[in-house]
């Protein structure tokens, strides 16, 4: 399968159209950006971690019932994916009160909540963003009430699948951000990736952060996070 | 029955205990103020205003099934309540694109909303009344499940009473902010006010705003604009 016409260039990967009209190549990046693409970088070997992560993850989802839209991989840094139209929301999963929330609401970083914050944002760069919920993505028509539904179904679905999956790695699944598409034959499908650049990773024991805040916040050892992350991943 | 003891001054309103627990006295004042207090001032004879508005409109809605708080006019400026605790919450309805969701998501001023927009903002201050969503609130353990939906249901058909009941006297009712609390017998209850300073009225055919929006943007005829909508309110 070959790379024809670059349908997008994103902050983290770009995406190919391909002969076939159902498949796109997504090709992974070492850029890093944060704040909304005020603080921009690079992440050595980032490109190849998230796109081996994201085939290893989505690939243990679909085997638990989660439609994906991974196909397979095509070179250390490129995947073959379903074409899809992407829902123009981020969905969010909260298990540990972390970042943006605790400023916005006055959680203290690292308490675990005692239900999952589930959040849905408008993914719109020159918004920065912004929260939304049922009703604005109703009235907006960016989704249907059926859709929504099957969107938070699948996504509190792979929060009940990941957290034991990487609790067993020895990591904490503070939270993550999911992208979700529709194929052309209408199925709606978890799209884009998971990877320490969209989910918040704590060690079990250490608490040490294993993300893509080392970036954000200049922890230092960023390289060396994301390894240890597809380290674990792999185990 | 009497004020004793003051519970609480608020932007625009005083609560005071009564000899009778289960009942409290609000005065309501002319006192203005807006983007979360950065702009204070005054609006002449608009405590006598929404204290008597609040009365008619409560009023009506009790009529129409809603429960709330509004036991009976005490004075010019002061009224008797039910006692409640109030649910840290913000209740807010949408028809028309106003203000800071038409900053927030890029939506048209003016622009009529196929489906109204539901939004919870957590009452506070401090974090300036960010929006949260119904898993915050149970995360945050400022509502149960049931309680929200109660909530939810409520302000649904408040609003399928307010806008032909406020269409009928020339208003389009473009948005509110409501609140609601529990009583000590365990009823949930629409509280606090409905009047010019929680909601947006816009004359049917000017498109004129009769509502705090005069004060916050510097409109002029502040003053008119209330006595205005009461006298539509009492019509
Ligand atoms: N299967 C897919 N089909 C089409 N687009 C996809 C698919 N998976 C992910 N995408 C989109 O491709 C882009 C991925 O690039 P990324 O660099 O993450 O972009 P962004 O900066 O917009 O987040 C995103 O806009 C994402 O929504
Ligand atoms: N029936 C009631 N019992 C107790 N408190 C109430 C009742 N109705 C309204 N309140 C509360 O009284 C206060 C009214 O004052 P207001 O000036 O509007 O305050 P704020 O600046 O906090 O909005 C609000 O905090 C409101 O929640
Ligand atoms: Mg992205
Ligand atoms: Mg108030």
């Amino acid at each position: 399968m070959e790379k024809l016409e670059q349908l997008y260039e994103g902050k983290a990967k770009k995406v190919f159209k391909t002969e076939d009209p159902n498949e796109f190549i997504i090709a992974y990046k070492d850029d890093a950006t944060a704040f909304n693409g005020e603080k921009k970088g690079s992440i050595m070997g980032k490109g190849v971690i998230n796109n081996k992560m994201t085939e290893l993850i989505f690939t243990m989802l679909a085997e638990k019932g989660i439609p994906t839209h991974f196909i397979k991989l095509l070179s250390d840094s490129e995947q073959l994916v379903k074409a899809v139209t992407i829902f123009p929301l981020e969905v969010i999963i909260r298990n540990t009160a972390a970042g943006s929330v605790c400023k916005r609401l006055g959680l203290e970083e690292g308490k675990k909540l005692k239900t999952p914050i589930f959040e849905f944002c408008y993914k719109n760069d020159d918004f920065g963003d912004p929260m939304i919920n049922d009703s604005h993505i109703i009235a907006m028509e960016l989704a249907t009430a059926k859709e929504i539904e099957t969107i938070r179904d699948m996504t509190y679905k792979i929060n009940d699948i990941l957290k034991p999956y990487f609790f067993e790695k020895g990591i904490n699944l503070i939270d993550f951000k999911i992208e979700f598409g529709k194929t052309n034959d209408g199925q709606i499908v978890l799209a884009d990736e998971i990877s320490p650049d969209t989910c918040r990773f704590w060690d079990v024991n250490t608490n040490e952060k294993l993300d893509k805040d080392r970036f954000r916040r200049d922890l230092g050892n960023v390289e060396g996070a994301y390894v240890e992350m597809l380290k674990r991943v792999q185990s």
